[in-house]
């Protein structure tokens, strides 16, 4: 089990996630860690448990998404903290889709938190913690060629259908969809033909959740704000989506989680 | 004189000009100071006969776009500091269009400075000294209502067609634009038709402008970047225009300009 652990070859190691060669030519294992980082990883935590629960909300999100006809880098799960992606090219723009008001759009326009917009907002960084993930346009893109001008298009398309389709997932269980952030990976078919998946992970990491009762915070939003209980509002967002049930102790007993094959 | 003057219902005092109620209904008095602001309000300087020059320059560029059918609030010049304008609305967001990296753009994205993009980068800022002229894109300014949709598209365009008729008569003169910033106001006509005009102002504070052969720096940059001679420099683009010619003491003798009538 050790030895075989070892020979993962890294791929990348992110602030939340680390990528590992898959089993199989196009593909990557991607393991979620319990690291929380916020304010461009001034703020730093170990979360534990974080990462399980946010492997088995993703996978949970995106195989929906599969259903309704929106590809992903999705593959399978394969243990508690890993997941079997597709290999892409990854497109250095994350996609922003705003349906409330809230977090740096707030501060940036001098608005209360929880405005509701009469149609979601989109917005575009540019992926580069160097850089501190400035805002940037269709114009920035296609002057510095980080993405074609259709690859624009469609991430934005795609990212109101993700926006749609999750605010009625959400709605259905009493929690508001505030805003998320989507990333895009390039594959291409055997005939040649370039396709866009929708890549990363699509959790409370990268989404604001309110519950729409109480107004409370169930997402990441918890850890940037001081506000403590971000394991138990993941794992009450994981149990209201079905992921994972009261009975359920062994994703409670989250520092066994390792992610080794079970 | 001084009567006359204590009269002028003032409007609106900006940080580098004021605006003074006009003499007919539908039109302003646009008053040039000699106030150089930087870093949002930060950095400020009473450059002597700066506003001079701007009125001058400013009056040359809006009379040479008129001339192509680019319409502008300029009606005429008044004095040495003043020209009276058409009242308009004004829209609260600024068109900025980059032939060259330079400025912000380039600590944004770490580029260098001077590089020319292969076409030019159109950017929009909300004109808000509290925010500190937050970027902005078509969707905030549709979320927000700060201009229709139909607007926007209209001042890009118009922004794109000043632009390439400034670098051809900058470039004329030996001089290249790097960049430049144009303000819109809404006007009706008789008819009740909606038109924009280009107001503001266009002068060596609100354009980039550097010498074809010797790279020397002929903008506000000067003041920004504490090189000196930024009345010089100014004079010099003047002086290239045509506007103003070697023997033209009186716009030298600037301390003396006070913006009365001549």
């Amino acid at each position: 089990m050790a030895k075989k652990k070892l020979t993962k070859k890294l791929i990348y190691e992110g602030k939340s996630k680390i990528l590992y060669e898959g089993p199989e030519a196009g593909t990557l294992i991607q393991y979620f860690k319990d690291d929380a980082t916020a304010f461009n990883g001034e703020k730093h935590e170990v979360l534990s448990g974080k990462g399980v629960l946010n492997n088995r909300i993703s996978e949970y999100v995106m195989v929906k998404l599969e259903d309704v006809g929106i590809h992903t880098h999705f593959i399978k799960r394969m243990n508690m903290r890993e997941q079997l992606v597709k290999a892409c090219e990854m497109i250095p723009i994350e996609i922003i889709v705003r349906n409330i008001s809230a977090g740096s759009f707030c501060k940036r326009f001098a608005i209360d938190e929880g405005i509701n917009f009469y149609r979601p907002v989109i917005e575009m960084c540019l992926k580069s913690d160097k850089l501190g993930d400035p805002f940037v346009t269709d114009e920035h893109i296609e002057i510095f060629g980080w993405a074609a001008a259709e690859e624009v298009e469609a991430m934005k398309n795609i990212a109101v259908r993700v926006n749609d389709f999750l605010c009625g997932i959400f709605h259905a269980v009493g929690i508001k969809l505030v805003d998320m952030k989507l990333e895009f990976g390039r594959v291409f078919d055997e005939d040649g033909n370039l396709y866009l998946l929708v890549a990363d992970e699509i959790s409370p990491d990268s989404c604001r959740l309110w519950d729409i009762q109480t107004g409370n915070v169930l997402d990441k939003d918890r850890f940037r704000k001081n506000l403590g209980g971000l394991q138990e509002a993941y794992r009450e967002v994981a149990k209201r989506l079905g992921i994972i049930h009261e009975s359920d102790t062994n994703i409670v007993d989250l520092n066994e989680a390792r992610g080794e094959d079970k």
